[in-house]
């Protein structure tokens, strides 16, 4: 594959360099960065849509604003790729979402140009609002800019923000990317408002616009025509529900057209009011037709041929965890009309699209919205409903005072279907899903459980269903199953009782997740050295399955567990429990395998796992280590120093 | 003092019992009620201002809908007194807040009227929505109707739910209870909106109100009309906002008017489209003269007298938590421009109105919107401010992503001043602050201090001023301090680093938190035995001192953690740690006292901590029972036969 020509792009390798440029060249600017980024996200997969549709929007930013003074933020940041490529990444670009490379969202350590990092939606305009503000204070030059979707408009903290933006003045500006297209189409009231704008309004022409703009922001004009003025501002343009919180908005306009983009946010840099809301109108995979022409416009995709647009096939495989949660989900709502199933804006990512394609009345996507989804499932289930709050570990985060307040407290009978829990691979410690055990497993009434493989996923949606005194959670990792056998019926699983799928009498491992299957390889080798390994199953965090915990650190000598997790999940609560009976007070060695006390960047998986200490050869370390620690203390470092 | 005479109210025990009165009656009835609860909550103290502004609109729902299967749900709750007393519950009215008595909130183990428990704002239409759509897909009758103040409108989370409003159809109603001022007065543009909604229109007169909710609501008008009305909705009565994000708007009506309100919200439940909001406008502490004169409008109030609205004094003593670090944080900024403070909507309740009142332009109240807070924290910060977000402990459960996400993954020095952390007292478990430490201690790049004492408060506020590496938090608990002197000079801590109060030789206390004082009861009571005790205030839960604890290990029997918080925190970590570097391996008596796995109801603190086992006579209990645990396992069970 041969890279794209781009000479005038060649000469650019920061903003400084593309403000030297004469406005009339900005047009081959931005087609040479479009294809760049095509070429780039071709050889190494990624978001690719998002950042088709900003490629002008960020031309124009660069162009017109004084970054990095003036602090910009991308929601989200996965739309940021021709971003990085103008602000001195472009040499790394290919190294996008890689091991050791950069990161697919934007990220304070990589660049000044990224002032705040994202990869979770909606946080832009707060973030920006933080640094107008400090700014302000100071008396510093220099704006905050947060570049928002409509999507993320959806969530929650957007309209919190907004209706704290006020206070920045002119110090503020939001220009929210309307693609009518987040990952999923858009849902809600918002979303229709922002159609009914575009739709029910040409683009202004470019003369109408800047009078009205000067009409609106010059303070002397203002001055001039006096309060009155203040009152009717809204009308001009319309976007009343943005101008009702305190914005001056304009737009809508044609977010790909740079002769318009360039002046108005010249405009908008140089008003004398605020803040500004500018309503730029995108079309996500712009310019590059497989992407336009596709469903999902390219919005994440593995490597491609650009020629063609054929995306890399995938190897044959085990089912992913979130499809056989959705179809294992549709199949019992068959003969259950009390089920239904919640999603944030995530439904082919957690599956909840099968079990919408089945049920279409009894799935509810939200939208960004986390804090309503739970709460909203908290009603249903407290009207006799069967809810599945499907809802990655780390967006769950999101609602965790819903899960605390209206779920955990009054005991309901919400579904937590946790996916991407653990380690993520080219997603980073954004999208991690490392706290769910730990935030879960210390409510009261909460049944928090993991699943080992996709079999385990199966049985463990159904005992969820059947779950109806209170909150219960399932969680399961990213990406494909181990390859067993789906069961043609699934199982009820006792609540709180683990499983031994490997008797021994030395060593045990307790496991809780997928881990399983490197606690079975550490058993193999641990085995072949002469140490006989117990290797436990506890399906639960909560409640912990004590009378196996109880025996099984009676019968051992060393007892490890291991989980996908960070500290306060299941280790602690097995030490927890150990030492409120006292079961530790002659001795016992006990190890926690766990996530590192530190956030990883994006890497394969396997990788990421290594370097977390939780794979087969790290836990069988451990094991010989905490076999080798002499207990009689001081005598360790001798025995230590003659290893 | 005289319980007042309700001849009409003595006759209404249930919501059917009001149904059989003449409208005629209802302002008598509305009257008398206003009468109990002023006498109710001058016995018990408790929320009154928000009850008496709604006095005639709980009697109007309940009048008009047909509660309990229309659900109810009060936003917050803390206004739902009058709603109490006409739900079967007058009997207990007088128990309100006490040990064993009536919740202060919702509550739904107290009443089939109660569908939905509340205390934490801005829930209740996402909950109405559940009972709304789940009634829908059953074909069911009965509407989800949320009362919400417009303070609570500041929340995202009300947002998003209104943004999901329009499945629900007719089956949702929303009752907006605007009484300008929730508990410190509004901010922010929806509030400024809401104000001049008010302003510029007078109140409906009925004949036209009447006309115009026909018009709008009747499927049959609506149908003659044909679809060309649906776009001209909103243009009517104004409402732009909400009409534009989907609901029908209705308003605003004098929510003091039963002869307005009746009839309105029965054209409401008789509307074949939806859903709809009512924007009622009421006035906080209505109908008590004190209360409505007082800034506050006696929002939550001790005893008082109920002829003179005279308040009964709490007893001259130590000073508040939230005052200490109030005033400590605003002597630390006159000499340091970069502190900033930022409350959501709990000026008074965090402390951060004295630090308002010396540094007005740095502090920042955004309104119900936690989630916005930390992340606009996190812009100060990333731009060089020293911001502190104070919020309870159980109301950043409402930003918890954004801690993870905007503030640990970017390691940024967002201050967190924790208030209400531990048990509450008469706020019960919805607003105890038990989950704090789990939820920051297991994130990286965090620093976790706990104080012990007010005097330990100022250092620790200090302290986090002057750290600059990363994101630190500080928890205290609700109340008075325990009057030890306050230092002139602040000491700054080292980070990670504990105090050994008394030395010992037996039993080490490893206390974090203001149990400090129960732990110094209990190795008094200890010594008293002949048991030589060493206290610890470890001051940091993140990171742990491990040299002092491995010390204290190796030279105690017997190893005691000591916190206000439930599983997963201090003990848990200490735990962790030990296991870690093998402490235990050759024996060792370690007990970790937390809070239980329950959620406790209301009652004096000092009897929850009782509750909980986490006063000195349980620590000493504890103590003792490890001390008699017999490590050589199965004779224990003799001894303890013997005992």
């Amino acid at each position: 594959m041969t890279a794209p020509k781009t000479p005038l792009l060649d000469t650019v390798d920061m903003p400084a360099d593309l403000r030297k440029l004469d406005k009339s060249q900005l047009r081959q600017l931005a087609d040479e960065l479009r294809d760049e980024m095509i070429s780039a996200v071709g050889s190494t997969g990624g978001h690719l849509g998002s950042g088709l549709g900003v490629v002008e929007l960020t031309t124009a930013i660069h162009y017109v604003f004084n970054t990095p003074d003036d602090r910009l933020i991308w929601d989200v940041g996965h739309q940021a790729y021709p971003h990085k490529i103008l602000t001195g990444r472009r040499d790394r670009i290919r190294t996008l979402r890689q091991g050791g490379g950069l990161s697919g969202f934007t990220k304070r350590t990589e660049s000044e140009y990224d002032p705040f990092g994202a990869a979770h939606s909606s946080t832009s305009i707060s973030a920006a609002l933080g640094f107008a503000v400090a700014n302000k204070l100071n008396d510093t030059p220099g704006k905050g800019i947060a570049v928002i979707g409509d999507g993320a408009m959806s969530a929650g903290m957007a309209y919190e923000a907004m209706n704290n933006a006020e206070q920045a003045g002119n110090r503020l500006v939001v220009i929210l990317n309307d693609n009518d297209m987040s990952i999923a189409p858009p849902v809600g009231g918002l979303s229709a408002y922002l159609a009914r704008m575009v739709s029910s309004s040409e683009y202004l022409g470019l003369r109408s616009l800047a009078s009205k703009l000067v009409k609106k922001m010059s303070r002397r004009v203002h001055n001039s025509l006096g309060k009155a003025e203040e009152f009717t501002r809204g009308m001009v343009t319309g976007g009343t529900l943005f101008e009702e919180l305190g914005f001056y908005y304009v737009g809508p306009i044609d977010g790909h057209n740079l002769d318009h983009l360039i002046p108005v946010l010249e405009n908008v840099r140089d008003a004398e009011d605020g803040p500004v809301l500018v309503h730029v109108v995108t079309k996500k995979g712009k310019g590059y037709a497989p992407a336009e022409d596709s469903a999902d416009k390219y919005h994440g995709v593995p490597k491609f041929d650009v020629v063609t647009g054929e995306k890399a096939k995938s190897a044959a495989g085990p089912p992913a965890y979130q499809n056989v949660f959705g179809e294992t989900l549709a199949k019992l709502a068959d003969n259950d009309p009390r089920i239904c199933a919640i999603t944030a804006a995530m439904p082919s990512g957690t599956g909840v699209d099968k079990f919408a394609a089945a049920h279409p009345t009894r799935a509810f996507d939200v939208g960004i919205a986390e804090q309503h989804g739970v709460t909203f499932a908290a009603g249903l289930a407290a009207q006799g409903m069967r809810p599945f709050a499907a809802i990655y570990s780390t967006f769950l985060q999101r609602a965790y005072d819903q899960v605390v307040h209206d779920v955990a407290i009054q005991n309901l009978p919400v579904r937590f279907a946790i996916d991407r829990a653990g380690l993520v691979g080219a997603d980073g410690a954004t999208h991690a899903g490392s706290f769910d055990i730990t935030y879960l497993a210390s409510l009261p009434n909460f049944v928090v459980m993991a699943a080992a493989d996709e079999a385990e996923l199966v049985h463990m949606t159904y005992t969820a269903a059947e779950h109806d005194s209170g909150p219960i959670a399932l969680r399961y990792p990213r990406g494909n199953g181990v390859g067993v056998d789906l069961p043609e019926t699934p199982i009820l699983l006792e609540i709180g009782k683990g499983r031994v799928v490997r008797e021994g009498s030395k060593v045990a491992l307790l496991s809780l997740g997928t881990r399983l299957a490197e606690a079975q390889k550490a058993a193999d080798q641990l085995e072949a050295k002469g140490l006989s390994t117990t290797v436990a199953d506890l399906r639960f965090a909560k409640p912990l399955d004590t009378d196996l915990i109880a025996r099984l650190m009676r019968d051992h000598e060393v007892v490890v567990t291991v989980e996908e997790a960070a500290i306060g999940g299941l280790g602690a609560h097995v030490l927890t429990y150990a030492s409120d009976e006292g079961l530790t007070d002659a001795g016992l060695k006990i190890r926690t395998l766990r996530l590192p006390d530190r956030f990883q960047d994006q890497d394969a998986p396997d990788k990421q796992y290594d370097e977390a200490g939780l794979n087969a050869p790290q836990i069988v370390e451990t094991v010989l280590k905490a076999l080798r620690h002499n207990t009689a203390g001081d005598d360790q470092r001798v025995e230590e120093a003659r290893a």
